[in-house]
C-alpha cells in the first residue's frame, strides 16, 4: 500500500497538509523497437517514488495520455503506437486535476513530466489555474525531468551520442534510464539515427523516413544501466534541491 | 511485464490485430473512511486483468481522473478526497484516447468504467467518435461493471442492504469487491447510511449531512470478501459473454 | 395568458421573488409509431402547469432540443425523428438559461426533465453554475419526472410490462401519460419489444434491430389513460412534496 | 394537432420530403412595460404558422433562448427580464438543431429569427454547417422578419416614429405586431424614448438611462393593431416570395 | 517611431494612463478587382492614426484576420482572397487582447472595426469581458467606422449609388476612402453590381453570381478621392466627438 | 505597395500559385527597458521581407498577439507590457488563418515565429490542420527564427553572454538584431541579468525578482548592430536553404 492509497475521506485533509503531492504526467507513445509505449510515464513515476521516500510524499495516480508527438521531437503520427490528446484538451484535463489536488488540501504539489510535447500545455494549465486563483495557498513546481540534467553530465556519460533534448526520443538517456529502472521492459536492439532532426523545424508533408530510424530520433548505442543510474541519481538529487528551495520542506 | 508493456513501435500494429484492448476508466474520489480514493479504478483494472487472461487481451493504462461526483450519487463536493474533471473535458479526453487506440490498430476495444458519473460522458465520447467515423472498422463495448450484475445476485448476497446503484457509493458491492481484490487497502470501519439519497434528485444548496454518512451513501455492514468474490466472478463471466457475443472472439 | 406571459421589464423582479420558476427540458426525439416527437417536452410541461396551479408558479418556455438519444436507452441515431445536441453544448446552454433565471430574480427554480439522456448534462450545468457562484441565493430542484415514481406503483399498474427506466422509451409509462394528457396525439398502434436492451451497455456497431421494435424499447400494450392519470397524479404529488420540503413554500 | 405533431418515427422521412420546416428562433428578453418577455418568439411563431398554411409546412418547436441583448440594440443587461446565451453556445446549439433537421430528411428549411442579436450567431451556425457539408442536399433560407419589411411601408405606417431597426426594440413595429397577433398580451402603456441610441456604438460603462426609456429604445405611441396587420401581411407575403423563389415550392 | 513603439516594460504603466489606446480590427478579405485584400484594416488604421494626432493616443498593432465574410454582406466564400476566422475564435482572441490592454493600464480604449461581419463578435467579446469584470476601471468605445457616417452625407456624396451598408462591400465608400488614403493601392477598374443583395437574407446553396459583380456588392462608379476625403474627415470628426463625450479627454 | 498588397479577388488564385506566402507570428510583449513591445513581430517581419526579395514571396499581414509569456522564458505576467492570448485560442486562430491561406491557393507557406511561447501552439495548429486534411496539396515550413542559428555562431558572437534560448528574452540576440534592423527603436540602456532562470522549471508563486532584471532574462551588454547583421544574414541564409530544400523553389 502506497502512502497515496492510505488516503481516505477522513484523513485526506490532514495528510495533505503534511506531505508533498507528486503527479507524474507522461504519454503512451512509441519509443522505438526496444522500449515499451509507457516510457514517458515510467520514468517520472520512478523519480516520484524515489522523492517520496526522501521527503514525505504522496505519488498520485499518473496521467498516462499526453499531447501529440510532433515529427521533429517524437517521431510524429507516422510511427505506430502513439496516443495523441489535443493540446487544449490536455490543458483542460490538467487544470482540473491540479486544481483539484490543491482544493483537496495539498499545499505542495510537484508535477513531473516525462513527455516532451506536454510541456507547454502543462505550463498553460498552471498559468490558467493561477490566473483564476486556483493555486492560491499552494506552492507548485512543474518540470520535465530532463530540465534537471546538467550538460556536463551528458557530456561525460554520452559525449556526442547525445544530440539534443528535442531528439532525445527513445535515445541514450531514456534507454539508459529504462535499463536502470525497468531492465525487464527493454529489448535488445540498439538503433542509431545518423541524421537526427533539427530542433524546432516543422515541415509538411511529414517525411517520416528523414526523421527517425524506426522511431528512434537520436542514438541508443551508448546506453547502459550504469549511465541510467547516474542520470537517475542526479535527477533525483537536483529535484530534491528544487523542492527544498522552493517548498521549504 | 504485462502484455501491454510488450508492445512497441514495430509489433504494435500486428499485436493490436490479435487481441482485445481493455481500457479501465475511473476516478480519484472519496469512498468513505474505509476505502482508498482509487476504488473506481482498482475494480475495473482487476476485472480487465482477469478478462485479459481468459481472452487474448491488453490492459491499457487507466484513466484515473473522471467526472465530478454528484451529491445524490457520489456524495458530491462537500466530502474531501475527490478530483472533479468537467464532463466536456472528460469526453474530449476519452475521444482522443479511444480513437487513438482504434487508429493504432485495435479492432476490439472494451472500455470498462468504475465511476458512476463517468457513464454519460463516456457514451457521449463514443457517439462523437462514431459520428466522425473514428470507430470505423472496430467493435466496441463500453459499460460500467455494475451493469453486468443481475438483480437476483444482489438480492441473494445483500438483501435490502443494497439500496440501488445510485447509492452504491462506497457501499456493500464496492466494499465487498475491494475485500476480495485488495483486502490490504480496506480499513476496519463499516458505516451504514440509514437514509440513502433518492435517485436522480439534485437539490441546491447541497445538504451533505442528508446525503451520506461519512461519505458512504448506502450500507457497508454486510460486506464480505466472499460476497466480493461471487460478485467478481459473476461480473467477469457476464463480461466475457458480452465480449464473445459482440466481438466474436 | 399564462403567469409567465404577464412578466415584463417592470414587474419581473418583484414577481420573481413571489413564485417558483418551472423550466421544462426535453427533446425532439422519435417515440415509435404511435407517439409524436415532442413527448419528452409535453410531459414535463403538463406536470409544470399542474404544479404552477397548486403553488404560485411560472412555467418558463421549454428547452425543446436535448442531448443525443443513445441506442441502449432511446433507440439511438438509426431511427428517424431525433435531434441530437452535443452534451457539452446542452450543458452550456442550460448554464446560461438557468443562471439567467436566477439573476433575473427567481429564488426557487425547478428544472423538470423529460428526456433520459439529458440528465447528466443538466446536473453538470447545475454543478458548474454552483461552482461559479451563479446559484447563490437560490434554491434549486432538478430531476426527471420518473425519479418521482415509486416502484410499487409501477408494479401495480404495469407488472412485468415495465422493463426498467432505461428501456421505458416510448413504452408503457410515456404512452399512458400521453393518453391521459394529450390523447389527440396518440396513435392507435401498440408495439411491444420482446427483447429490451440491457441497461448501460453500449456497443458499436449499433445493431438497431436488436434494440427496439420500431423505436419502442419496452412494451406499450398495457398502456391506458387511466394508468396515465394515476402516474401523473403520483408524480405531481411527489414533486409537490419535494418542492415543499426543499423550497419551504 | 399541428402538422409537426403528426410526425413520428415511421412517417417522418416521407413527410419531411413533402414540406418545408419552419424553425422560429427568438429570445426571452424584456420588452418594456407593455410587452411580455416572449415577443421575439411570438412573432416568428405566428409568421411561421401563417406560412405553413399557405405552403405545406411544419412549424418546429421554437428555440426560445437567444443571444445576449446588447445595450445599443436591446437595452442590455441593466434592464430586468432577459436571458443571455453566449453567442458561441447559441451557434453550437443552432448547428446541432438545424443540421439535425436536415439529416432527419427536411430538404427545405426556413429559420425565422425574431431577436436582433441572434442574427450573426445564426448565420455563423449555418456557415459552419455548410463548411462541414451538413446542409448538403437541402435548401435553406434564414432571416429576421424585419429584413422583409420595405422602407416605404415603414414610412407610410410610422413616419419618423420608426427610428431604425437597431432601435426597434419594444417599439412601433413589435408593439403593432403584438397588438395584431396577441392583443391579450399587450399592456396599456405607450412609452416613447426621445433619444434612441445610435446604431452600432458600444460604450462601457453602460449608461442604461441614456439608452432606453423603461426598456423601450424607440417609440410606441403610434402603434396599432391595424398597423400590425399591414406589417404582418407584408412580411408573410415577402417571405412567401423568398421561399418560392429560393425553394421552388 | 510611433508612440506605441515608444512603450517598454518601464514606461508602459505610466504612459498607458496618459493616452487613449486605439485598436484597429479588420480582415483579410477580397474587395473586388480594384482594391487590395487589406482594405478593412487600412481604413481603421488611418482613422486611428488621425485620431491619435488630435488626442494623445497610441495606435496598437492591428488585428488583421477577422470573421468570415457572409454571402449577403461580403460576397462569402465563393470569391477568392478571404481568410475566415470562426466567430467564437475571434471573440476569444479579442477578449484576451482587449482585456490585456486594460490590465496593461490603459483606461481609455477605442476599438475601431473595419469589417462588417466582425461587429457582433467584437461586441460579444466586450460583453464577456464586462461580465467577468475585466473592463473595470476603463472606459471603452467600440464601433465600426460606418456607424459614424450620417445618412445626409451619403445622400450628398453618392445619391442612389449607395445601396446600404450591408452591400457597401468594395463599393463607393470603401473605394473613395482608399482613393483618398492609399491611392497607390487602388486599381483602375470601377465595377457596379446592378442587383445588390437584400440585407440580412441568408440562402443556401450560395449563388455567388447573384450576389456580387466580381466581388463588388454595390457600386464603385461614383467613387472619388474627394468623396473619400469628405467621408474621412466626417468619420474622424464624429469619432472625436464620441471619444470626447464618453471618455472625457 | 508590397506584393501582398497587389493581390485582389481576381489575381489571387494565380499569384498564390507562383510564390511563397510568409506569415510572421509574434507577440506584444515587454522586452525590457530598451526594446519596444513589438520585437517578436519586428524580427520575423524583417526576415520575411528579406526572403521575399530572394525568392518570389508574399509577406502576409502579421499575427501580432501571441501566447502568454511564461516566467521562466519571457518574464511572465509580473512585468508590464504583455498581452497574453490563451494557448487554445491562439491555436484556433492560427488554424483558421493558415488553412485559409492554403485554401486561398498558396501551395508554399512559411510561418515564421518570433515569440518563444508561441511555438507549441503553432505546431498544434498545424497538426490539427493536417489531421483534418486542410494542408493537403501545400508544402509548409514552420519555425522560430532562433532554430536556424548555429551554436558556433552564438559562441563566436556572444561567448558566454548567451545563456540559452529560453533566457534569450530581450537579450543579446534580440537586442543585436533590433540594433541592426530598427536602431531607431532601441533605447540606450544595457541591462544584464546575472542569474538567468533555469530552462523549463515553472514555480508558483512567481518570484519575478529572481527571474529577470527589469524584464531582461539574459544579457544585453555584448549586443551590437554588427552582431545583429551577422545573425540576420545567417538566419536568412539558413531559412532560404530550408525553403529551397523543402519547397523545391
Amino acid at each position: 500500500m502506497s502512502d497515496f492509497e492510505k488516503l481516505n475521506s477522513e484523513n485526506v485533509r490532514q495528510e495533505a497538509g503534511r506531505g508533498i503531492l507528486l503527479l507524474p504526467v507522461g504519454s503512451v507513445e512509441q519509443h522505438g523497437p526496444h522500449l515499451p509505449l509507457t516510457v514517458d510515464v515510467e520514468i517520472p513515476v520512478r523519480i516520484s517514488a524515489a522523492i517520496a521516500e526522501r521527503v514525505k510524499g504522496f505519488v498520485a495516480p499518473s496521467i498516462f495520455y499526453g499531447a501529440r508527438s510532433l515529427p521533429q521531437s517524437g517521431g510524429g503520427p507516422e510511427i505506430p503506437g502513439t496516443i495523441r490528446v489535443r493540446g487544449s484538451v490536455l490543458t483542460d484535463y490538467l487544470k482540473d486535476v491540479i486544481s483539484g489536488y490543491v482544493s483537496m488540501g495539498f499545499r505542495s504539489v510537484v508535477i513531473l513530466n516525462g513527455h516532451y510535447e506536454n510541456e507547454s500545455f502543462l505550463f498553460e494549465a498552471l498559468e490558467l489555474c493561477r490566473q483564476e486563483g486556483r493555486l492560491d495557498g499552494a506552492r507548485i513546481v512543474a518540470l520535465s525531468w530532463w530540465s534537471l540534467v546538467p550538460q556536463a553530465l551528458l557530456d561525460k556519460l554520452f559525449g556526442d551520442r547525445f544530440t539534443g533534448w528535442h531528439a532525445e526520443h527513445a535515445s541514450v538517456c531514456e534507454t539508459s534510464l529504462m535499463l536502470h529502472l525497468r531492465q525487464d521492459l527493454v529489448g535488445a536492439e540498439r538503433v542509431d539515427n545518423v541524421t537526427p532532426p533539427r530542433s524546432g523545424i516543422y515541415t509538411f508533408p511529414i517525411e517520416a523516413s528523414k526523421i527517425s530510424n524506426r522511431g528512434v530520433l537520436g542514438n541508443t548505442s551508448s546506453s547502459s544501466a550504469e549511465n541510467g543510474r547516474e542520470l537517475f541519481e542526479e535527477i533525483c538529487s537536483q529535484l530534491l534541491s528544487v523542492i527544498r528551495e522552493h517548498m521549504r520542506v
